[in-house]
């Protein structure tokens, strides 16, 4: 008998989650409420990736490498050191009788659950992949759980540029949950990222502060017009962003995906106020002893990627604000280049 | 000039918060806004303590050196691995003619700031902790910065009864602030420890849910009446602990100090939910990424170890609710007998 969290996949350790498994069983026969998808593309989460590319010196060969050898000997990829994985493309290819998904065979959808609990089998040796980007072109399958979540690709978007957009789909949502009143200030490190300037659309109407890391990306950012100011400043440094960042914020949005940024955010926030936390490399005792350090009463969330409608909310960002199109399609004009020849 | 925050103390890295340095300059000579402690005894976080032990295989001497050398390389006790600290009590020796903390020579205080952000220097080798706890006597000074809180020890507590509350006093206040209205369930994992028995008296009145590791705790949690069920489970087994925790809670308190709750947590909470993780060996990406593998839709908080007037809703709890002051007393009966000897 299934589970709808797929505990019946968990080989190892037993009785533990998806995610938390060592090893699942990524067998291709589906249960009666399971989905069962062909893979074409894999797209690494940005942490994951990055350690991976370092730890293998930028070595595309040996990234592939270390890749395939996760999911294996995972049955899943799932980023050891990280933590992290990130999500897929693929077409339906068998659909279980008692599926409540809604999908059918021939649909093409992206995972919008984490490819850390999700079953994934390689068939193609990742061979077409350099191992130099996040994208990963791919053959395989991978199985999706009654719970498990995924989108259809809307028939409008190049599917690279609703991958990109689906794969932060929660930052948005998660934004516009917990904006200030109009009037308010809302910051967002790592604003001309894909989560970033999601986040900047979701919060259309305040007071917008971009932090970028460079002149590029103020450049990038200020053209597209999404942020009422663009400042550069380095999100490590505390004391540096509070002063390029100004008053404090009534909700800071953490979207940069490098570690030791738990401080700045804390500290350029207004007593009262909200950090919302979207970077994987964000760490718990950095962030909670770093506000109790700072005497900080600020509210700290765990940017959850689930949020009810997320999927929708996202691509309708894109679909109705040409700066974010823009900015998707600037970021991403490459590899649309390549996803059409 | 100094820094209210402490950046004149950082030696390494330049220009990072005192929390983030490496290494800390823990010259008795004060600021004109700061303090100095004669400190007699430090409390080392849980999570810490745990780590630290474990790497020396229990062996008292060992875990001696090992905070020794912590603390005469960084200038701190600050654990690179947990990356977490502790608390310290002592007595205020002279304050800077600008300090804004209220305090007195004289005064015996508690910080509510981390030890991983207090200059500390040791004089006596820790001659006096055999290793094998948490409390550690010890001589030495500690420098408090002009945001560094602190609270007065009140005079109709023993010392060590009052250290214990401070240590965990955020949790009960930032459950307070979160309580579900009347009728609603709030679930508390590792609820017969300091924070998990705070939290449950700030949650009086609700239907209250805790979750112990063993019958021993049951029986003492149980007889203290501080819960309205008691219930044994595994909090890092999500499958099992949902089954024993009933209907989802409206708010989950997560206040166990050993890794891997974070999807048992969220599966145990109802959706529009919230979790509050105090315990530092929280992982940030397996709660994001937890939730959303469950397409939870649950609000997930990091503990903030600060909110304003904490340590006074703490200590009040502890006078008003005889429970309460019944099971630290219990918890901490034979070192309060040392303490008295």
């Amino acid at each position: 008998v299934g589970s709808p969290i797929g505990l019946h996949r968990v080989l190892a350790p037993a009785g533990v989650l998806p995610q938390a498994a060592e090893r699942l069983d990524a067998s291709p026969v589906v249960g009666a409420d399971e989905v069962r998808v062909r893979v074409e593309r894999l797209n690494l989460d940005a942490a994951s990736y990055r350690q991976l590319s370092g730890a293998c010196g930028g070595d595309g060969d040996r990234v592939r490498a270390a890749v395939l050898g996760i999911i294996e000997s995972r049955g899943k990829m799932h980023n050891p050191v990280t933590g992290s994985g990130g999500m897929l493309i693929g077409t339906v290819e068998e659909t279980g009788p008692d599926s409540p998904l809604g999908l059918r065979a021939g649909d093409r959808v992206a995972t919008l659950v984490s490819l850390t609990l999700t079953p994934l089998a390689v068939t193609d040796g990742l061979a077409r992949w350099d191992g130099l980007g996040e994208q990963v072109p791919c053959d395989g399958h991978a199985i999706l759980f009654a719970r498990s979540i995924a989108a259809v690709l809307p028939e409008d978007l190049e599917p690279e540029l609703a991958l990109a957009v689906l794969d932060v789909c929660g930052a948005p949502a998660l934004v516009a949950r917990h904006l200030p009143p109009p009037g308010g200030k809302v910051l967002v490190l790592g604003a001309a990222g894909k989560s970033g300037s999601l986040a900047l659309a979701a919060a259309r109407g305040r007071h917008t502060v971009g932090v970028v890391r460079d002149e590029r990306e103020r450049a990038l950012l200020a053209g597209a017009g999404l942020a009422s100011e663009v400042v550069v400043a380095d999100a490590r440094d505390a004391v540096a962003l509070a002063a390029a960042a100004g008053t404090p914020a009534d909700l800071t949005v953490v979207c940069v995906d490098v570690p030791g940024c738990e401080h700045a955010a804390v500290l350029a926030t207004a007593a009262g106020g909200t950090v919302l936390f979207f970077s994987m490399a964000t760490s718990f005792p950095a962030a909670a002893l770093g506000a109790e350090g700072l005497a900080a009463d600020v509210t700290m969330l765990i940017g959850n990627g689930y949020v009810p409608g997320h999927a929708e909310y996202a691509i309708g960002l894109l679909r109705s604000d040409p700066a974010v199109r823009d900015l998707f399609t600037a970021r991403l004009r490459p590899r649309l280049a390549d996803w059409a020849a």
